[in-house]
């Protein structure tokens, strides 16, 4: 069975649904992975246990999600020399509460965080961090991103289909 | 009859479903417990009739909840010296207004604040107060935080359920 | 040798002027306290050791301040059942990066949280908490409230000094 | 002896230099007023008494002045029918603390809340209320605010000084 | 025909809902009232107009309710010495643009300041104003004010229907 | 084939329905306009490419849409000597995100940001650009502010409907 | 003499240190320009002659600057069809104030509003729209735009004095 | 000569006292890095040189650091497969425009972004990436955690010297 090699943490069931990009799009890029629960608050062992062991089980990136007062991606950091991207999730005030609290981090212990509810992007970084040692990954990403403007050639075929009489395109 | 020895304290009937949380984990912890409706604003004797005779009456712990320019569990807990649970309720402004109109204290005077409509850790915190003086309680409250865990793994079998090919758990 | 009832919590040494205030409170009401320095981040396993151990320290409340995206208060609150008092302190956007990272905890763990730099409130807090069971501190605190209206009528004695030909008092 | 007409309330002898400008004003207005220093939190008892008697003194109208989770304000509008204008007083979060906690009042208890640290718009509101029944302050407040254009001429002055060879005035 | 003493005046069409609140409470109380539609960027004449003449007219006291970048209640007030009541109306950034647009008024020009949305308290605030020389209204406020508490004896009613084992009352 | 003079460009289909008001605006307006979507991040070529040449095929103002990290209207305006109007669109944290990444440009490079969604703003004041070299268009615009007046004119109307007993008009 | 093509509006005399910049690039541009002090709020008169004449006057753009509640913008916007650049400044709430109230107008009037303070955007943002039909201008400003780069070519020639063992350039 | 592993590009020479820290740990850790000044909008085609370039030049990861509408860390991302480290730094409203400007990407183009003027661990985070590849800056890294612990070891000692009769440690 393969190795997983970037690990998604998530604090509660409910932040789920936001996680499913970044699991899909480690998918697509043949990146094996795992998606575990762990609380900072609520299952401080377990998470502690999961950081300390991560590198030695051969995780390269984690990827932790976390709402409100988001302490679970700074937790896992103090614990592993992994690179840890922060994921914050919007539950309330729009989710800066959550921003807030995963980048502000002390000095020592960074964060690599994204935009909030950015699953896609924390996945996208950890397939980034990934490529630099990995070719057939980077040949991959490479593709992705040349992908990124087919969405704006759809888009401007929409546009060609919005009519003014004074529109010129 | 029994002694209440928390009060939840609301200023509006509009409060109300937030504050069931709190009602059901007294109720879970077998704390006798009271609600009134009572506004700084619109019955400011009352209010201080309440906050006077708070401890005499056997009251250890009051939960005041208010939205907006949120002055009730500031005022209440200007004439007791028991310890105030604020909790802030949001009406506007995702609650921030609520928010610092109780935790900004001046000095003398302090509000034990929780998150915005977090009516549980109201009463949970209320409840990790009478522990100290209640062995009953302690036990309680430990058992509780165990079975916090509880929904970590309710949603890891959540996550276990979820498949992609290079998901290897 | 008296055994600490109080213990004060901070993550760095740049916290220590904010938190004096809190020092002299708790020896002004006489409670034997203890300070510390412990971090989330650079000293988990000395932060899970203190928090696992504090109850049975005889500890009854804990005081826990940090800065910018402040996970101390929380995570020592996910590991004992001990009320824990959150001090936000402000070192970058004016505290309300610590605020949100500390009130806003996930539900089943609870943290007491004071105003912004608030340290003479969280040490009031902690006092209400201990008078709840002695009697003799319950007497000091409410002299010490007898005590606060002196700042108001010195403030109205400074008041009457100042004259206009239109102030009529 | 003149009746004070005008109070202003402070929580605070640290307000006294943002308030001292609306006590200039009224005095240059020959509006007889009065200065107090009471707390909403640490004098409950006498901000009530001073509320309730507000009206049967002959006072017209309340400036209320605090900073912070600012209940001053609104305590005291509970208490009387006289108008009470809300001053925020910058000491924390650039007082937008204080600003949210005086405006956002709850239906039924309005506050006239002017600027942040605007004591001079908090006596000139005042002054447009009482010219309402009095002809002669009305006059002197055309005036005044006739008088508002002198800082613009003064302005202009200023800025006719100002030389670059493209500046054409 | 009644002259009208207070005048609420909005920019918009969409601010009528909002408002209506303050036009009943000025009806509950007899106050003669009119409505006008009128907008600082798009009628600037017509506003200017109604402000220079709005004394002469007879009116006493006038709610300006504006919504964004909200000029409307500051453009009115510095026509006129009338007292001007200044509404901040959520359109955009849950209403926190035009709290600041409105309240923010530079030196010389107050704008008396209500909640967000708080129209019903807009009518008070101008009750109150008017209640300074007109006893009939006076005795109406305090009626009103009394009649404040019923909503909170309701909500206690409420909440007596509220059951649990361990609630006491 | 008219030649465009206003391009609109936008980094998302799905910006498209905000876009659709400035579309309209120029249109009435008679202004030969093309739409194009590019994405700054997405096709960083392109967006060089266009900003380039925007000139020399005689466009002479340039309408940049984005939501979130909004860089495209900044990133066109490095390129181009042409006016760039920045129009800020909510997608997340109501749109202050984009507002602050559009608006807060470095020394040299102004964008001429509008409100938040405010798309036919943004047409508008391209169409105030355009008729300073253009009697035609200067015209339309007179007209146009004219007709503004109308909606206020409307909304009296309505308001003379709302009918309460002592409702003047 | 010289017509002015653009003219700096600005409510106050502290708002001067904040717009020379904008003066002298202008003047180095050598575009004739005006200063002049006029207050929405004080001399509301004067505005409107200001801006009714505006056009009749040559002027070309109108760049206006205020803070706080910062209508000034706005309100010359509602009375020209010229383009008016709002310039926020900085005299509370670190300019978020100035900034909402002069960006977030209704539809029908928009102003191009530039950066907090960011004067000297004002003045480039205002030549970029009079080189639209202006060469010797636009000739200018291409070799502004040049010349912006020489601050980065000195920029790296003091990073190339940076030392470091690692360092490799 | 040593090939640099990471770029540190930042915008202006003011933000060069920020990014020393970053320097410096860089050093400390013995890896290669290279400084350079670089703007996404005063040197786009520079930057676009810099970005194709920075792979086959042997970099492997490049923190970009950048103030107020903070574009540069964006703009190299989408022209780049590298991870980018985006670095807020503190310029106007306290960098919270920086932050928002650099985080909230759109999706396709992660920025793995850090605290506001957070330096040091964006070179930490570039290590830790690196380290992924390198055993012997992992050592390093291993070190420098466990060395972390020696800053709040002496901040113990120098809570030993506060001194108070009830202080126990």
């Amino acid at each position: 069975m393969m190795n997983p090699r970037v690990s998604i943490i998530m604090g509660s069931v409910s932040d789920l649904p936001v996680l499913q990009k970044a699991a899909t799009i480690l998918n697509d890029f043949e990146i094996p992975f795992e998606m575990h629960a762990l609380s900072a608050h609520r299952t401080p062992a377990e998470v502690e246990g999961f950081a300390k062991n991560a590198q030695s089980r051969g995780l390269e990136v984690i990827i932790a999600a976390a709402g409100m007062a988001a302490h679970l991606p700074g937790v896992i950091a103090s614990m592993t020399t992994l690179p840890v991207i922060g994921l914050p999730v919007n539950s309330t005030l729009d989710g800066i509460d959550a921003l807030l609290a995963i980048v502000q981090m002390p000095p020592g212990i960074p964060v690599a965080t994204v935009g909030i509810n950015a699953a896609g992007n924390a996945a996208l970084l950890a397939i980034q961090i990934l490529a630099l040692k990995d070719e057939a990954v980077q040949k991959k990403l490479s593709a992705y991103k040349a992908d990124l403007k087919d969405k704006i050639v759809k888009a401007n075929q929409e546009l060609a289909d919005v009519k003014y009489p004074f529109k010129t395109n």
